[in-house]
């Protein structure tokens, strides 16, 4: 085990894409939890979308993380040390937000303890089996409610919302379309089961959903904003739903991004937007997990992980969300299981 | 009464403002009115934004009017000649698409029939007893179920629809926020009760959001779009609902228009965007015509009615509506009644 403690801090709020002048490595002592609180070792930091989200001050659905902290992010972690009886040491644990961090001192709130058997391996239950897939099982089904025969697009179809997404939709019944951006990513979910797949950097994805989808599209999944949003709202049929999960096209952008061209649809085809975070339905987590461990047991849904190493390649492994490379559910290990 | 029929018949679509070169007012004979039909002639012609959405081809929520056809609107009209037990002549009824013209001849089922013994004038059907009134209840009440103590802002707020709106927010207990064009109609939306008025032609809407709502925004009844939608987004509050009624900002435009630059707050702040007609709620029409009638019986609902007078006027008068000069429910009178 490591014998000091290094965090990432959060220096300067990045202009477009992250860099070595925003944050810093620093290391440290191990801290001493106290009463009632347990050391834990992080062992797989979660990077997503929203962490480029918290470094910007902008308005946003949790306070942005101030500057000189350590940087805010989900993971899986091992506790090494319990001055509680709640905690056992060894154990693994899932924290929304102890931070990209070898070590932190937690206390049992802020943690959610894995199953001490586990059905999949610990990567599952940050993807699919984790807030990855509750977040696309609730951003689909509460927020758009699909039905037999109706035709979904899914955005970022090949990432790790999206592809659960888009295997839920299918689970559902629908006709499901995925944009993604290299022809692998297209044959990936085609072999998911996903009905067409639209290859945004190759193909004009307007003239693919008016070829494809003549019959219109009724539920979009949104984790992109921009061209591909206004593309979808040209094709929507009346009452679409559209589930706004993420505007990774808009995050690292510093000037005004102008909203979608075809906002009017809005009104002109009785749809209904609606933006979702993954807690809002915390209080249905525990029967979306044994819903979501089914299909993934049953094979329903499969996913990918896209495991980097070393908490000194934060940075670079964010910045691949960016520039679509990661393949999967994008995790860095930071320490040994 | 007239001996023969005028009708404006549409020749082009509009480039921006419309203009004589896009309609021409045509004389004809007076249509007969076959077995189950009825001839009825126009008395008033609801004048309304979603008349210059039908003239262009855009992608719409009916079918845009044809070129060469009589242009589509709402009237109230009256029975000249019955050929059908369901109507009587001397009858008035109202009808959503018999258009700009004179005379028509329609069947029972296009036309709804006013009642016989009437509590308001007939042009009270036309706004605040009638579609205006019905498009408000439902959008407001349907759309976005306001709650005693929300903040409700509202655009176009002296206008026909935005004035009702607004009435019905303050008789649900909320705090109700209206945005209009002159300090003449602030002045007026403050006598029907509305708790803040925001002139935007003179006063900065964004500051002025902030500073008399710094709980901030829980509800947004839109009837404009463009830089006003891009105020209230940038300060709702999680859980926000936006009910796009119009978009009037938007359809005298040729080029596309950039949708709001704050849409990641539906994001950020979890909100709820949905787009809504009239015509959606059929079903309750008939309940909330007595609820209507009877708050404006008591005189919790004012209306101002602006009639304007003669057919061949119908151009200079849809125009009014984009430039802010009617002084509420604008209404072209026809014929006498």
């Amino acid at each position: 085990m490591r014998n000091n403690n290094r965090q990432w801090i959060l220096r300067n709020r990045p202009k477009g894409e992250i860099s070595h002048d925003d944050l810093e490595l620093v290391e440290s002592d191990i801290p001493e939890p106290g009463d009632g609180q347990a050391l834990i070792q992080n062992i797989y930091l979660s990077i997503d979308p929203t962490n480029r989200i918290w470094m910007s001050d902008i308005d946003q659905y949790m306070p942005p993380v101030e500057l000189g902290q350590v940087m805010r992010g989900g993971c899986t972690a091992k506790v090494i040390k319990s001055n509680t009886p709640e905690l056992i040491e060894g154990q693994f644990v899932s924290a929304f937000t102890c931070g990209w961090q070898d070590f932190a001192v937690v206390t049992p709130l802020e943690i959610s303890p894995l199953p001490l058997k586990r059905q999949f391996p610990l990567t599952a239950y940050m993807s699919a089996a984790g807030f990855t897939g509750y977040t696309a099982y609730f951003g689909l089904l509460n927020i758009t409610n699909p039905q037999p025969g109706e035709t979904v697009v899914i955005s970022t179809a090949a990432g790790a919302v999206g592809s659960v997404a888009g295997q839920i939709a299918k689970i559902k019944g629908c006709k499901v379309v995925g944009i993604t951006g290299s022809n692998d990513k297209c044959k990936w979910i085609e072999e998911l089961g996903f009905d067409i797949s639209i290859n945004y950097k190759t193909q004009n994805v307007l003239e693919e959903l008016r070829r494809t989808c003549p019959e219109g599209i009724d539920i979009y999944f949104d984790n992109t904003g921009g061209e591909i949003l206004d593309a979808v709202l040209t094709t929507i049929n009346q009452n679409a739903r559209i589930s706004v999960c993420g505007l990774i096209s808009m995050y690292n952008e510093d000037d005004p991004v102008p909203g979608p061209y075809m906002y009017r649809n809005i009104l002109m085809k009785r749809a209904r937007v609606e933006g979702f975070i993954v807690s809002d339905f915390i209080a249905e987590w525990e029967s979306a997990s044994k819903e979501l461990a089914q299909w993934i047991d049953e094979g329903k849904i499969q996913y990918r992980v896209d495991v980097q190493q070393g908490l000194e390649n934060a940075l670079s492994t964010v910045n691949m969300l960016f520039n679509g490379e990661n393949q999967g559910k994008l995790i860095l290990q930071v320490n040994e299981e």
